[in-house]
């Protein structure tokens, strides 16, 4: 008997430290992950998954601790030799996150859908968490700035996200279905977390599918969410910077409110505790501890206090 | 004045190593290469090229000087990594190596020539030898044995050519069209080459291009060859064993009868001296020296030799 599923909705690395955790708590066959495909990009040809990766290597044990992305102690010998061919290498692709790429690339031309891809990887990885894409469509973050639009990763990587952010379009977002599975998923599972991932585009991408949006709001009361603001800032990446330019101030509760619809609990840090009551105002329940995850016991301890908060059983 | 270009025809190992010698004996800028792309082929979703990159990795000095293929010293962390995938990874791409490809499957996505590719690459890794594809085209070795038809690389490298073989065929080459600048080189070439190649598989897919055959019985007088098999043995490869599959005698003058339409100068090893009267009965000037080439002394000196031969000014 595993239980009913429990859902987590992913970003890129304070998702996959998350659930790493969580993976330590609940039984890892219990837990779906729904993850962002929004800031995919094709990059010398090969079709880059960085979200998905990110959650893969760090469940598999494989991710570099300080980067945030990529596998640790790869070497970067491709990269090198495509720099010297004159390629554009902005983007760090080392030689054993290469075969990767080059494996899921070489599978979805052959016609496999990208969850079937992203379950072989995840699998061969011995990962036991299901990782689901959030739509086996074509979806493409596009960031507006006041230099133009940008392709995410040319925001993101190339430029390290010091643009000014004007806009934020999920291209084909529209037209794009959710992943077989994703919304029975949500239906089903016995709670939903979201992760503490950039709002805009890391969770931006997956509410913007059709669909997901409506399913979460009909299970309000299961879902919690964890801030990815803590004391007016991200731990990692440009979610506050975003904010600012969005005119919204970077905030716990500002999240909580951009959440309001489909989130029953939020959790924010013991740093912006004073946030409990705008949080509280919004109809949601909050949860304030730590959120900070230094190491592995804190990302234990975070996932065991929202086990915790959703009635769930270890 | 660089003079008149120098043509040669190659393959892979044996050519490569010739042209290396060749590029120290004449001004490279001088030598325009066209090199076979029969055994080109399509691993995990890239465009490999053997032969083009083992002439051009061995020119830039890049080459492993043991195996034949690849770079020196590279190392096998993607493969590794598409290994631990389930991917199927019996053709050995190294980490740089991987570089090449990368770089030469975006660009021809891109819609680049793969002339052009291959004269980036070639420059970028500073060769001054000019080296041309057969064809722009796609041409497929296919080696029929008595386990049915198989792709080049199959046949070749997964199966270490350990299969009889009953036929060869270049799949596409009569569709195929030389490369730009190839009926034009073998035209005003001061002389031409035929590289200790494999007659079967790497000449000829050059000579099954349309017109490229004609051209050179044009300019017989001018083109010389080189034994790739020395006492009954090829030194790398399957040479001799294809010529028994064939009822062909593995023998030099055997070889030298497969060129006798467009080859006037035929050059055999020391070891072979009593064929020279098979070949000039064959209406062939035949030179015997040393072909073998251990080292770069030994490259050089068959260089020089052929070089002298063909009445060049080195």
């Amino acid at each position: 008997m595993k239980g009913r599923p429990v859902v987590a909705l992913a970003g890129g690395v304070g998702a996959a430290r998350f659930l790493a955790g969580l993976a330590r708590v609940l039984l890892p066959e219990r837990i779906v992950v729904i993850g962002n495909t929004g800031d995919d990009a094709e990059i010398h040809g090969l079709h880059i998954s960085p979200d998905l990766d990110t959650v893969t290597y760090t469940l598999a044990g494989l991710a570099d601790p300080q980067r945030g992305w990529g596998i640790q102690r790869d070497t970067f010998h491709a990269l090198d030799a495509l720099r010297r061919l004159g390629a554009e290498t902005w983007f760090q692709l080392g030689d054993c996150d290469l075969g990767t790429h080059l494996y899921r690339t070489e599978r979805l031309r052959q016609g496999a859908a990208l969850s079937r891809v992203t379950a072989e990887i995840a699998t061969a990885l011995g990962v036991r968490v299901t990782l689901l894409p959030m739509s086996e469509g074509r979806v493409r973050t596009r960031i507006g700035t006041p230099r133009g639009e940008l392709e995410f990763q040319t925001y993101f990587v190339k430029r390290r996200a010091r643009d000014k952010v004007t806009g934020i379009r999920f291209e084909g977002a529209e037209q794009a279905a959710p992943a077989a599975g994703v919304l029975e998923a949500i239906r089903e599972a016995q709670a939903i977390i979201v992760c503490p991932s950039n709002p805009f585009i890391s969770m931006g991408p997956i509410l913007a599918i059709p669909g997901i949006r409506v399913a979460l709001q009909q299970r309000r009361a299961a879902v919690a969410a964890i801030s990815p603001i803590i004391a007016g800032r991200a731990l990692k990446g440009p979610a506050a910077a975003m904010m600012r330019s969005m005119k919204l101030k970077p905030a716990a509760a500002e999240v909580a409110r951009l959440y309001e619809d489909f989130v029953g609990i939020f959790v924010l840090d013991n740093a912006d505790r004073k946030q409990a009551g705008a949080v509280q105002a919004l109809g949601m329940r909050p949860v304030v501890t730590n959120t900070i995850m230094r190491g592995v016991r804190e990302r234990q301890a975070l996932a065991r206090t929202v086990v915790r908060e959703l009635g769930l059983t270890a």
